[in-house]
């Protein structure tokens, strides 16, 4: 196993800490139990926004706390769901007196343990509102959900409804923001390489040197094929076709394309793969209004990408352009 | 060869035609000779800053194209350096009637094709300074350059000299900043595995499942030694001594700590590295004052990092925290 790490135990730590290191202006890090929280929370008369799942995907979610995003991440260990108490914590934390939302990636101990943390919250006088984001059209049900996978339109819904809350909206009206992006947001990704869990060492699934994985998941769970290796322009056809069919996109929609790098991806073919995902997404109509590039829900070191195509509305763009300054995501101020 | 690309030959050019499509609100994308320009070029009255050299470091140039950083940046093949005519073409569009920077890393390809670019756009009367960037502490002369190799400093010159230019100093001002700069800059690298260049498709290098090589050069070029791979802070070590004894930094200096990964490396390894790092200088009597980390001058899909420590004095400061907006660094606007 080749990683930039120590004992493979304590890299969730360990990064925390640097995190903790690099950005006292925009987070302070609270260990036992782990989470990120905004240098200035709880922000009073604001909404907080809390999000949460295993460690491996970084930037998100801690590399999205700060101003205009979120008010808490909950790190879990690689690939492991983090624990309601953590979740509860990181909630009281935020709480400003306006209610808290939970922004759920739906996988099934996530989503359990945030119903959990929410219900002991709300026990406490918390108002909680959850909304489980669900847009990876590859597979139906997969090996860690009932239901489809959250993936990218997670980043994209995390700074929508930070926006929202930095306005000053309600509880309710932040929830129906992220509904809004959940609803509107469809997503596919897809693996040349497999992934290695520190604490495992060796890789999360085998895969041969003339093959590649579409549909996979963000833990390198299968998705709907192994096929031989295509061509860019063919990978990005057949991630576009299932999205663009799924919503329905049509013709004269305004939408935000999301091409994200699974961790192990060059940029240069991060924007090969824009290339031809723009073209494909113009080609129908669609005016692609807002975009972005980069590493930002990945899997560890896994070679591949995602893309994510989000209709947007005014409201929406507003709310996209609003300020944001977080360790990974910063614009405007 | 497991990557998203279409002809390996084509690779660059669909990159830039990407990176047109994703930021015409940034820059402009000129193809043969292929350079990537700021939007609103010729800025008259401002020094245009031009910067360039081989593909396969993204976002460097390219990613520093845009208000407050780079006027200009010609991309070479993968690895290879640029042409002369992209740079005196690159440089004429820039040209705004108060001069123009040439940032250059030192390779000799890049150097010498630099030089007879300044002299053809001296022949056409603009008036070009050069600042050759050369930080690379690892090796004294390598298998590309007579002398020090210029690597993760030169991400933080074009930013300086890019507010330097932007708040409408001189040339010879503008030319200051980056001498300062490439002065109190310095770097060290190191590999956990190899990269492939498209249109080679095989590996740059070979390295051992128990390898790492300390002090590779951005092209996967030999460094100083070839050793077992050790814990993250280890490797930290082994690289930040020979930083930190060179330029000599001392008790109660400022600086910017730079923690980049090669392109392959997980985004909360980088952390791990930073948290070592920044404990290494602190216990120094380092402050660390500002700090970068993420990808930003790469070695395709290369796993590894490499650290970049910056004095700092006042004016370095400021300039580091005026605005920014390109497609790789943006912030305050």
């Amino acid at each position: 196993m080749k990683k930039l790490v120590n004992d493979p135990e304590n890299v969730v730590r360990e990064a925390l800490e640097g995190m903790a290191a690099a950005h006292p202006d925009l987070i302070r890090v609270h260990y036992d139990p782990n989470y990120v929280v905004r240098a200035d929370a709880p922000v009073r008369g604001k909404v907080g926004i809390v999000s949460g799942g295993g460690s491996g995907h970084e930037p998100m979610h801690g590399g999205f706390v700060g101003r205009g995003m979120l008010d808490a991440a909950c790190p879990g260990a690689v690939f492991t769901s983090p624990t309601p108490d953590q979740m509860l914590e990181a909630t009281r934390a935020v709480d400003g007196g306006a209610g808290v939302l939970h922004v759920v990636k739906n996988y099934t101990g996530d989503v359990m343990n945030f119903d959990m943390a929410a219900d002991m919250a709300r026990a406490d006088g918390i108002e909680v509102e959850s909304v489980v984001i669900n847009d990876d059209v590859a597979v139906r049900d997969s090996l860690y959900t009932a239901g489809r996978r959250g993936v990218g339109t997670t980043v994209l819904a995390e700074k929508l409804c930070g926006a929202a809350a930095e306005e000053g909206r309600s509880l309710k009206d932040v929830a129906e923001v992220c509904r809004k992006a959940n609803g509107w947001g469809r997503s596919m990704g897809m693996a040349l390489t497999s992934c290695t869990v520190p604490h495992v060492g060796k890789p999360t699934f085998e895969i041969g040197e003339d093959e590649m994985e579409i549909g996979i998941g963000i833990h390198g769970e299968p998705g709907r094929t192994r096929m031989e290796l295509k061509a860019a322009d063919e990978v990005v056809a057949l991630l576009m076709e299932p999205i663009l069919g799924d919503l329905p996109f049509k013709a004269g929609d305004d939408v935000l394309l999301f091409v994200n790098g699974m961790g192990g991806t060059p940029l240069i073919e991060l924007y090969v793969v824009y290339r031809k995902a723009h073209e494909i997404a113009t080609g129908r109509g669609l005016r692609v209004v807002r975009n972005l590039i980069g590493d930002y829900i990945t899997s560890l070191e896994m070679a591949g990408c995602s893309i994510t195509l989000l209709k947007m509305d005014d409201d929406l763009v507003k709310l996209w352009d609003a300020p944001v300054k977080t360790p990974a995501l910063r614009w405007g101020v």
